[in-house]
């Protein structure tokens, strides 16, 4: 059931306590919301296009929100992350990867066929495949041409490669060069938006159309300020936000929609205490800070360790003694990969329950 | 479908290359059939039986293997994978986790119909809950008193208290006392032994029966023993073996029966190339090591960073170049965690692909 009007539906009088096991992902829609609004204002402000990365969420029905709030489409990392919002319905997504392999390149024709494509590129190899599978295409695929601004991951190395693989995208007949992208750019100073002007304006003078140059990345997403060499911004964090954004001060803790319900199975110690969320749901994922997650409302409590399906709680003693069958709510170091961690997640609004909600694309590492 | 003979299937002459999208995860059967054998053999003769903990692999069709080659049982870690195995037709099921709330506990006392439990318990609080859930149940529910011989994760602190709390089981009226275990118990010399020893003698000195004293752990399988305090083993990553074991010295190359095949989808730079394998796959796991695996046949590559769907690899200059499209297998730093990320997983024998086998007891977090 997706409302695809962008609406999230509402509280139901039931409390999210007594209709969940653990451990169990929380969403709180009421904060949603709100991130989802001022993600797209200050875009809006700024005169960026918001293409959110679906990622994060993994669930149609907020892609549909985010969508509605005036996004120009979606980001999918996967091909079959596509595939999933492309069967409910969502008809512009920019899958932000090298579609490499004759397997995937048949996929992607197909499913060229439901909705406007947009993938990247950067290198003559990746072209060649995207080229041979779109030669004769109905219409062409859009191609963006990766560009490494300093994160040292995908992207050619320089504005100078970047003009010579569009030329060789626009060269090909089933292809076209709409522009350019940047994983996350680094913060202000360190020279992506020059390189990415740079590139824009090298390609522009061969004489490429540069439709879009697209950055993203949650942490910089508000110290973003007008730039003229951007003109679409790609974050995917925003809409639930997690501990390692708190920590670069990206966001607050009333602005983290997602949670683990997690209940204390064990107290074997006084300053110690096993809770049912381990890294099966949490991850391992530390993004460089020091422990697996907060737990909401309990500043006196650190998580040092996980097994997997088991968080290990370290007490400092200034907080109330641990109870086994108590719930904990814990803000995860990284929301994103915990979303794919779960084959349903829970949505709420405070303390009331809304409904249960599929991960429709989850686990689509293909 | 699956073999209840615990014959595991055999070659296609088909070639795994050709038969997989990446990332996917190989499950090698030669291996597994030779890691099944060499640990039953091994328990066989240090007199222990053995009872293999599932949460490795997820495949009802390994767990029957595992039972054909002399398991006494399995261990799962959540009644989420109990059921799954009990619904394979698997009857003996130790879940090594207290079950707290009651939800959980009408779940446990539904399974309880379809196969014989065993469940553990290191508090009064746990022993209440599964009391009150088994009180009329139509035959009692096997408990095992978790003891904390070292590892400080769950398990009661003393000899003196798991003779308290094993009284406590022995009285309760839907309970069955069965034993003691203990979560991998540190290496020889920690005074782990000991500790069971004195604790089975001391409820046998209250009048009490213990029927099995369970250890487990692959770390230190194969440097186990004989040990009287001991009579059952739990080990789970054996049947696969993973990079923390090749560290560890506990397995050679050759016994590792999961890789993760990767292809190469971005070569940015000589010495660096992007692999389609990152940590939705890998997963972030450490277990204290440098690196997110390691590539078959390329010592010369390391992973020393992950992202969601990117794994970086950094190359030393001492191999062949890397090429877009390229194949790599890759052994993760942790089997177990590999299995819970893919819905399926890729049979193989060599060269030669099997087939393609659900991962029934994946995502069960509850």
């Amino acid at each position: 059931m997706i409302e695809a009007t962008g609406t999230l539906p509402p509280a139901s009088p039931a409390l999210w306590r007594d209709r969940i096991e653990t451990p169990a992902v929380l969403i709180d829609l009421d904060i949603v919301e709100r991130n989802i609004a001022r993600c797209q204002k200050h875009c809006d402000e700024l005169g960026l296009a918001v293409r959110p990365h679906i990622k994060t969420h993994k669930l149609p029905l907020l892609a549909y929100a985010q969508l509605a709030a005036g996004a120009v489409g979606v980001t999918a990392q996967k091909i079959g992350e596509a595939e999933v919002m492309a069967a409910a319905g969502i008809t512009d997504i920019f899958i932000s990867y090298n579609i490499v392999g004759a397997k995937k390149l048949d996929r992607l024709r197909q499913l060229a066929q439901a909705a406007q494509l947009t993938v990247t590129a950067d290198s003559l190899d990746v072209v060649s495949g995207l080229a041979t599978a779109f030669v004769d295409a109905p219409r062409p695929l859009n191609v963006l041409v990766e560009c490494d601004t300093g994160m040292h991951r995908c992207g050619v190395a320089t504005p100078e490669a970047a003009v010579e693989l569009a030329l060789q995208v626009h060269a090909a007949a089933g292809l076209h060069f709409a522009g350019l992208m940047t994983y996350p750019a680094p913060g202000a100073g360190t020279g992506a938006m020059a390189w990415l002007g740079a590139a824009a304006r090298l390609c522009r003078d061969a004489g490429l159309s540069v439709e879009v140059v697209s950055s993203g990345g949650t942490p910089d997403l508000y110290r973003f300020r007008s730039e003229p060499a951007v003109n679409e911004y790609r974050p995917g964090s925003y809409i639930y936000n997690d501990r390692s954004l708190l920590a670069s001060e990206a966001c607050e803790e009333i602005d983290c929609a997602l949670t683990v319900a997690a209940t204390v199975i064990s107290v074997p110690a006084a300053d110690r205490a096993i809770v049912d969320a381990g890294s099966k749901i949490l991850t391992s994922d530390l993004l460089g800070l020091d422990g697996y997650g907060f737990a909401l409302g309990r500043s006196d409590i650190s998580i040092p360790q996980l097994n997997e399906e088991h968080g290990h709680l370290q007490l400092t003693g200034d907080g109330p003694a641990l109870v086994v069958g108590q719930t904990l709510r814990i803000i995860p170091n990284h929301a994103c990969v915990v979303s794919n961690m779960v084959d349903h997640v829970h949505l709420v609004r405070g303390e009331h329950y809304v409904r249960q909600e599929s991960v429709a694309a989850r686990g689509k590492v293909l």
